[in-house]
Order: structure tokens, then C-alpha cells, then sequence
């Protein structure tokens, strides 16, 4: 019996093994009209694609909102292993809640995706509150103990936060000062003798006021929260908010202070969409995290044409809206004589809100708008980064290459070759279904169009 | 036969894999009155404790001193990965001796605990000597040529080393200059070709001069040392120390002396403890290797109040004297909904001369002298570090948190709160056993703490 | 059957673990005369000798040229892990060709080994042009579009690459613009839609003018080239290099420019060899890099004497020539008692074109030519790395250390030391067989020697 147990074991791990090349393997082919064929991969087999259901791990959920963590980048493919020191931090809070104070080993950039955040990072000497609306960003520097109310009446706050961990490449941890029942207080982590040493004062009177007695629930006087989001009053956050600074007037910010992505002037921005971006060379915080940060609107229908990062690898989140997005990278195959032969492969995905996305440096990348969509982008090894456009008008880096170049790297002649590359005037952002559209729009011009041509 | 080993063998494995997880999986948990229970691990269950019996190997040993390695910090525990380019060397030698020159492939930052040094750098292009005393710091950049005298008549000389190898992240080799018994010569990896070809002399001369030939030593003529570290004579030592230069009067230093940590100013200072530091925005070595250098004196009876440093991983040297330290961890606990539950956890250990213990970024920390103690302190990552004290009356973060925050942070009443938090009037360093002491001192005051008094 | 197949299995597992333990732990020891006796390693037992055969892996090759990449480092020896972000490239082309436009995700630093290139980098506002020879030096920075031409009528293009890839530590890919027989155009992993829309047209005058339709090539008409390096007429070489510039004339250079490794005054020359060196601290390119590029000439029995970096690692690229090289580590014994002993160990090579070698840092290094040889060097963590030579006139840091240390250190007494030390006269080149030498010399001085001494 017990000699069998083990070829049994081997078997099932192989058919376990062959069971997963079968479920994460398939990869379909696209061929469409005279080109080669392309082969493709979507959904759960695309790996720089992190469904918000799926790749999200809750680490905090009560009825008044919930922390949740992305999983490693450097776990899910060998192409993202650069990425292995950033973890995707996802926070949401229902009206009037704070989030208790706390600290982490890790260094976050946070931003604001929806609804508006008083931020209070505390120090040794002092603190620094902030109102943070829509597009703010801020650094908390490792181990600044902080909390985050959503003084708003009506609308729920979401932040993501960008983590760079301390201690481990991609594990960190939040400290919170004071207990609750899902949490304990770090200070109830030191002994008896430390605390009564440290406050001057009997254990007792200690337990009574920062950790809750025994039997105190039952007698219903003092109590613990129940978690660490927790219900505020209006007069609560009334007071709280009173020190606070507003930050909605400015564009860049100084050392400390959250900065706002989209009061500047867009970086490319047309009647299909716009991009917002800050870059380590204009913001001192994002200069320590080498990090450029973008907001990025496209409307219903619209393109964000062809174009790759020259080194920077970027971090998308869907703030809002849907979008399908290729990108185009190599595949490997071994081929018999000991030569390898690179596929170009296409990873595509369905986005939708709080999903993540990865865009290696270098990858080309498209993304077609199927809503009024927004994501919010973090570069990681920003600087000196310069996007290439391979359509369009401007920044078109194939614009570039001389003319009898093209003549020998392409099949058609240079001039056609010129002549193609030059026919769409557009830059950055177009319609998708230029054709469509222009039959659409022969028939009426409806007044959501008109509302759009006045926005942009 | 055959086929009953392999399932033997699997099962020895799991057994074996069982007794581990029983063997390093022991924690008690603390249960103290009214508060709840915290998991403690203590001992050789604690993974930031190396007792220095246990966790030095020794690289060399001979009569005259020793030099040992602590083992790989990433190698204990995945909380401590991102020590992983860092390595400590601990070095002694008894008065009147020399350890020969070498070089080595790694940065050191080295420190003397006690004793007296006349530290060498040898470069190609001249020598730079300098005489080291207790607390003083040096950087011996990666393959410099340095020997090491102890000139002193009777005290042994101990120093620690901070390692940063460069080939390998912890991996680095002393590369030395002269064959001794337990030890060969670099320069007699060469062929005999390139020697002759090099020195311009026969291979017979060669190894007459710079090796010692076979049979030399029956002769009793000219012999190889024994070890790397021989003994001198007073003529000998006297000449080597003329050139040297004498660095007690300096604090802080230009880019290549010695710098000596404990004659500035400390940083905090009463009379339960002391403690000296040098941060890397004023001391170009230090910026180098960006790390801060601390040491610290508690008083018998003193505790170094509950802190935690922002972004600095510290290792920890206890130089001389006892105590008990407790770090507040969290301890991860996989619960049934996928949902994950952080417990907080201490990690407590009796300290003694030359133990070693690592305190990671943002995990609060409290030391307890149960003697007169120093320890040294090396911060990794150190830029920028900021200390948060947890109690006491200057650089207390929580006394900075609003009241209305408290109020809802902890059990009970804010004002309650804010006059525990309050009313500890000392700051830093207190005394461990206020009650005792009291009590004692009503009694009578002793000579010792008027001495003690004086010194503060 | 199947019972037995699992020990069988696993039998010849520990067969082939014991083979390769064979076929690679062989090393041989030397015993020259009255030393103690050297282990060394050579040949393939050599990790440090990358066989220019065996090591290199083929990316593309065809009738025109070929791309080979050095296998990983890191993988090859525990080391060498920190070259684990580094890759070697090696590029040939014959006369009249191109390697097509195409961007890559990872930094590259581009050395002219042998003939003449047209390197042109194209961004999306321009492109600029730069004719190369040999020892020319230039920055690619990641994502940058290029293209390179031989445009000699008669001389092959050599070319070696440093790459630091971005998106991985170790893998980088080739992004090529157009579609070859070999290769794919990445344009072509985008969608019809997408391409449609980006460029303004109907998806088949795509196909046509970009990626080639199927049945042209029957058709004769607009063809595919066959692979990523092509031919070119005279006529398109002349116009290509119209707008070049040529840099043979400077030799150190602005941001973007290329420089010129040997238009310097060299750092050492004598008549047995000579040294060009460029450090960080003289190049902007470099110093992004941190990277030193050296050139090194050695006549015919000529010696590079010992000597070893103090914290740069180098990799050696021989361009030209033969030589054999001897590289001094040390090599771990486990001995009873848990002290480890470092016993030194030779690792030598006989180096002909194209191999590469690592020289980690610290590592002591001789090269002795037996042919007119010349190579290439990079090394990597080069700021403030300093060359200790081991012997001759200058540079030699054993002549800075104390004759009483001397003394004490080598078995004669410190005189002796210090007199063999300073026979040599010479300085980083010596005649690798001197005695010989002068007898031939005696008999006459041949017109090889006296062209040899006129030009050094």
C-alpha cells in the first residue's frame, strides 16, 4: 500500500501540472484578412492583467469601507520582476468614517480616485492635516503615523495607494496605535513593567483607558470599535476639519504637501480624450520615489493611440469606465537549432473600474475606450522617460525614420510607406471607428456630442 | 529493498519537516490581568536575536585574536530580507599584536567597541594611519590594503565591522598579502612565469623572500607566522605608531578620518541613559554607505522609552552590560474567509556583551538595562530616519494626535487619555521601576545614585 | 513496472548528479619548485572564462550578420551575482548592410570593436546620426528606436553591447518595427481596429504598404526582406551618411554623443602595452551607467602586471590576439571543527577573439599576450575605483606598506622584501619573459622589435 502511495503522488502531481499548462496555456490566434497570424492572449491567461475581483486580498472590511492588496507583480510573471518592491493598495470608506491612526513600513503615494479625504500625517513634532479632493496625490513617508477621514455627507472616498516596502522587497505592515476588535493595539505588545514604566501609571489605570477592561462591553460604559474604520459625527469632523488645509488651488505642491494632478494643463488633450501628467523633474516627492504620475480621460469611443514608454513601467488603474487595451509584447519559441525565434503576442483585457494593468517599459500598448473612461497611471523608473507615439501626427516616432529606410524595412515603397504614416492628422487621442462615426454623424449631431466638442 | 527506501525516505522527510515547525514554532502567550493575550517569542524562537555563542562563525583564531561573521540576516527571516547586502564582522586581539595587511571585497564601516587601534589604509599612491579609540568609526572602502595594530599594553581590543561586499550581496573574502601557516599568500597564485616576469627575479628568490621555503622552518632561520594576527614587540609597535595620527580631539570628520561618535553632544541625555549619533546628513562616510551610527548607555534600572524608527532597519551591537528588549511585531493569522488577521506579537530577549539584534523599520522597540549597558547601533537606510517615541514628555507622536481622535481611538474619554499620555514628565530614558524606586529611595539615598546624579 | 520506475528515476538523478559533479569539480594542482602547492581551475572548469563558442547564444543570423548574447552571469557563478543586471551583446555585420529600426527594453552601451558604423537613434522630435569607428563608445538609452549601417565597402562590423534591461534584471527583448521572413513587425500585434483607426486607413492598404500581403512574394512585386540585417545598394549607404556626423576627431563628448575610448592620451603606455581608460567622473553617459570602459594593448609577450580593482567588476571582451590570463580567488574548504579556511585558488584561461572573462573586484590579475592582442573592458560599479598594481615601479601598493609590517609579514627580513619589490624598474607592462629575451637580443635586435619600440 504504502509503496504505491508515492507513484500515485508523482502521477497526480503530473496531471496537476499538465491540468494548469492547459488552464493557463491557451492562447487563441488571431487571423484576420492577409496578415500573419497573431497570437493572443485574454482574460485570466494575459498576466499583466489583475482583475479587481480576482488579484485584490482584503486585508480590513467592516460595514464602513475595507483595505485591500494586490498581489506581487513579481509572482505573477518573470516579464514584471522589476516591479517585485511595489505593491497596489486599494482604500474605500463610506461617508463620515475615519480611518484610526496608524503607521507601516513602507513608503506610500497616495492618491485620491473619488469623493474627498482629510489626510493628517503625525510627527514627533507636530502635524500636517490636508484636504485632498479628486486627482490630489500625497507621499507618506515610511513610518508617519497618519488617519484619513471622508468628511463628505454623500460620497464614498477611494484612494490608491502606490507602496514601496522597507524591511522586505514586497511585505509590509500597518501598525495601529489603538485597539479595536479586529486589531490589537501595538502597545498592548510591550509587557507590563515597560508600560507602567513608560506612562508613569498602575496597568490597570493603562488598561482602563488605552485598551478597553474585561467585562467593560457588558457594562456598556467604554468600549472598543469594532474595526478600524470607524462612524464619525458631524461635529466631529466638523472640528477635525477646521485645521485642516484646502489644497483644491494648487497645481504643484512644495516638499510636504499633496499636489494635484489635474489642475495643470493636460499634456496631450483633444476632443477624445486628455492626459494629465506630473513627472519626477516637477515634484520633489515624486523625484524621491522616481515615479511619474498620470490621469488619463478618454471618451466613449476614443483611441489612446499606439505608443510605449521608453523606460518607465507603468501601474494603470481603471478609476472609472470600461476599455479594451492591447498590448503587444514577444513570446519566446524554441525553435530546432538552437536559435530562438521571437512571436510578437498580444495581451488583451476587458477593463473595468478598480481593475490594475501592467504596461512594461518598451511594450507598445492601445486603449479603446468602450465608456466615457479615467485611469489613473504610476510610472516606476520615471525619469528621463519619453513616450512614442507610432500614429498620429505628433511624437510619432516612425515620422522620424528617414525616408530610404523605410523603403528597406517595409514591402511598399518609401513614399507609400510616408503616405501612410502621415495620413492620420490627429494626435494621441482618435476615434476609434472613424468610418462609423463619420456615417453616424452624417445622419444628426445629438446633443451629448455637442456637450463633449464644448468640454475639450 | 530498493523500493521501500524511497517512501522511508519521504516519511523521514515529513517527520523531520514536523519537528521543525514543533522546534521553532513554540510561543507562549503572555496573559497579564485585565488586558488580552499576546503571543510572545523569546529566545532562539525570536528570529531578530542572535546570541552571539550561537550565531558567529568563526573565519580565523589563533592565540593572539579572532575575527567572526554573524550569519546572513535574510537567511533567518523573510522580515529582514532587505538586510541582505549586509553582513557584521566582529574582530578581537590581545596588547602588543598586529593583524596583517589585506584587503577585502566588500565596504567596511568599522567601529571600535573598546581598546585602542592604529587603523592603516594602504593605497597605491601613499598611507594613512590614525589611531582609534572606543567609539570611534572609520570607512575602510572596498579593496583597500589595512593592517590593524592593538597598541596597547594590556587591553584587548574589540571591533565591530559593518560589511557591504560587492561581488555577491553577502559574500566577501579577506585577500591576503602574505602566507602564513593557516593561511597562503594571494601573490602565490600566480604562476612562477608571471612572478619571475613581475619582480624581475628568479622564482628561488621569490619564494625565499615572500613565501618561506620548504624545510625553512626546521632550520629555524627565517619562518612564516603562524596566523594573520601575530604578536609585536614594543620597538616595533612604538615605530608604527609615530606616523600615526591621534584622532580624540575630533567629533566629526573630513571624507577619509576616523570620526568619533561619543565626543558630541548626545542627542538625549539624563541619568537613566545617554545616546550619541551621527546621521548621514553630517558625516560624508556615513551619507556613502547611507547609514546612521548610534551608541547608547542605559543605567542599571534604565529603560529606553518605547519608540520605533521610522524608515531605519537598525542592527543592534551590545558592546557591554545587560538588558531585556521587547519588539512589537504582527503575526500573520490565516482566517477562514480568505481574510487575513494581523496579531500583534513581541519578540523579547535577554541581551549580553556582543549579542547582536535587529530592530526593523517602524517596529516599536523598548530596552530594559538590568546592568550599566552600551550598545552600538548601526541604521541601514538611514536618510532622512526619523525616531517616534511612544510615551514620554519631547518627540511623543501620540501626544500630537488631536483629542477628538483619541477620543475615538480608544476606550476611554479623550482627556483621559491625553492625561495618561501626559503624565510621564521625563523623556527618552526613564527609570523601569518607578514604584521600587520610590519606595527604596524613601528609604535612604545611596552613594551610587549621588555618583549617578553627578555624572548626568 | 511502475513501482520500480520511481527509485530508477530517482537513481539516475543522483547518477547525473554525481557526473556533473565530476565533469565540473575537476581541478588539477600545481607544484612548481619549493611553494606550497595551488589548486586552479581552467578551461570549462574556469567560471570566470566564457568561451566565445560555447557561451554565446544566437538571437538572429543570416548570410548578412548575426546577434549573440552572453549567457547569464549570475547563473553561471554565485561570484558573479551582482553582474545579474548585466547582459553582453555581441553584433557583426558584413560590408553595404543594415540592421532594421528597432527599440529594446534595456539600456545599452555600444563599443565599436572593429570597422565603421552609421549609428542612428531616432526619437519622436528627430533623430540623430553618428559614423563610429573603432574604440567609439555611445549610450542607447531603453526604448530608443535605432538603426546601424556598415557602410565599408570591404570591412566587417564588430560590435559589443553592455545591456542593462529594465523591465527584468536579466532578460531584455528586440521591438523591430517592420515584419521579415525571421520576424514579425510589432505593429502587427495590434488589432484590425486598431490600425485601422490609428492610421487613418483601410486595414488591406495596411497590410500592403506595412506588413506585406500574402501571395505578393509569388507575385514578385512588393517583397518582405528575409531578415533584420539587409543589404544595401552604394547609393543608399551615400545617402544615409549625409547627414552623419563623423566623430573621429573628439574624444571625450556631450550628453548624447558618441566618444572616443583611444583618442585620449592613454592612462598607462609603455613598449610592452598600453591602457585607455574612461571613468564615470569624466563622461555623463558613463556616469548614468556607472560604468568604466578601458582599451588595453599588449604586445606579444607582453605582461599585464598583477594587479586588481578595488571595487569596479570587470568584463573583459578580447577584440584581438591571444593571451593567457591568470585570475586569483579564493576557494572555501570546510575543515573539521567549523572553521572555515580560505585556501587561495588559480583561475586561468587561454583567451582568444570574441571571449569574454570576469575579473570580479579585488580579485588579483595578470594577462600575459601571446600574440598582439587587444581588449575591451568594462567595469561595472566604477565610481572611485582605484587599480592597486601588485609589483613594478608605480601604482604598487605593496611598496606604500611599512618596512616594519614588511617585516613581520614575509618570512625574509624587511629589507630583502623591500629590495625584490623594488627590482622591477618598469611599471603596469612588463617583458613576460625577460631571461630570454636578452639572450635572444644579444643575438640581434630583428626589425619586428625595433618597429615595436618606435611606436610605443
Amino acid at each position: 500500500m504504502m509503496r504505491a502511495r508515492v507513484p500515485l503522488l508523482l502521477l497526480l502531481g503530473i496531471l496537476f501540472l499538465a491540468s494548469l499548462s492547459v488552464s493557463f496555456g491557451i492562447v487563441h490566434r488571431e487571423h484576420h484578412e492577409s496578415r500573419e497570424e497573431v497570437s493572443v492572449s485574454s482574460g485570466k491567461n494575459n498576466p499583466f492583467y489583475f482583475n479587481s475581483d480576482r488579484w485584490f486580498r482584503t486585508l480590513y472590511r467592516n460595514e464602513w469601507g475595507h483595505i485591500r492588496v494586490l498581489q506581487r507583480f513579481d509572482q505573477r510573471s518573470k516579464q514584471m520582476q522589476n516591479l517585485e518592491n511595489y505593491r497596489v493598495v486599494e482604500f474605500q470608506s463610506k461617508p463620515n468614517t475615519l480611518l484610526l491612526p496608524h503607521h507601516a513600513d513602507a513608503d506610500f503615494l497616495l492618491v485620491v480616485l473619488s469623493g474627498k479625504a482629510v489626510l493628517t500625517l503625525v510627527n514627533p513634532d507636530g502635524r500636517d492635516s490636508n484636504i485632498l479632493e479628486q486627482g490630489h496625490a500625497q507621499k507618506i513617508p515610511a513610518g508617519t503615523t497618519f488617519f484619513l477621514v471622508n468628511p463628505d455627507d454623500n460620497e464614498n472616498l477611494r484612494i490608491i495607494k502606490l507602496a514601496v516596502p522597507v524591511n522586505n522587497p514586497h511585505r509590509f505592515q500597518d501598525f495601529f496605535l489603538s485597539s479595536t476588535e479586529a486589531q490589537q493595539s501595538y502597545l498592548q505588545g510591550f509587557s507590563k513593567n515597560i508600560l507602567e514604566a513608560s506612562f508613569d501609571s498602575d496597568i490597570k489605570e493603562i488598561n482602563r483607558v488605552l485598551f478597553g477592561e474585561e467585562g467593560q462591553q457588558q457594562q456598556g460604559q467604554e468600549s472598543q470599535q469594532e474595526g478600524v474604520i470607524v462612524e464619525l459625527k458631524r461635529e466631529q469632523i466638523r472640528e477635525l476639519i477646521r485645521h485642516a488645509k484646502s489644497n483644491s488651488k494648487k497645481a504643484l505642491s512644495s516638499q510636504n504637501e499633496p499636489f494635484n494632478l489635474r489642475n495643470q494643463k493636460p499634456v496631450y488633450s483633444n476632443r477624445f480624450g486628455r492626459l494629465h501628467e506630473i513627472t519626477p523633474e516637477k515634484n520633489p516627492q515624486l523625484r524621491d520615489l522616481d515615479v511619474f504620475l498620470s490621469s488619463v480621460d478618454i471618451k466613449e469611443g476614443g483611441l489612446l493611440m499606439p505608443n510605449y514608454n521608453s523606460k518607465a513601467i507603468v501601474i494603470l488603474v481603471v478609476n472609472e469606465g470600461e476599455a479594451n487595451i492591447e498590448l503587444v509584447g514577444l513570446k519566446e519559441q524554441q525553435q530546432q537549432q538552437q536559435e530562438e525565434n521571437w512571436e510578437v503576442h498580444r495581451y488583451s483585457a476587458e477593463l473595468s473600474e478598480d481593475d490594475v494593468f501592467v504596461i512594461p517599459a518598451a511594450y507598445p500598448v492601445a486603449i479603446n475606450a468602450t465608456s466615457n473612461m479615467n485611469f489613473l497611471a504610476f510610472g516606476i523608473n520615471a525619469e528621463n522617460n519619453q513616450r512614442n507615439f507610432l500614429a498620429g501626427e505628433k511624437d510619432n516616432v516612425i515620422s522620424e525614420i528617414p525616408t530610404e529606410v523605410l523603403d528597406l524595412a517595409f514591402p511598399a515603397p518609401g513614399e507609400k510607406v510616408v503616405k501612410l504614416i502621415n495620413k492620420q492628422s490627429l494626435s494621441y487621442f482618435v476615434d476609434a471607428q472613424p468610418q462609423q462615426k463619420e456615417e453616424r454623424s452624417k445622419g444628426r449631431k445629438g446633443p451629448l456630442s455637442s456637450i463633449l466638442d464644448t468640454l475639450y
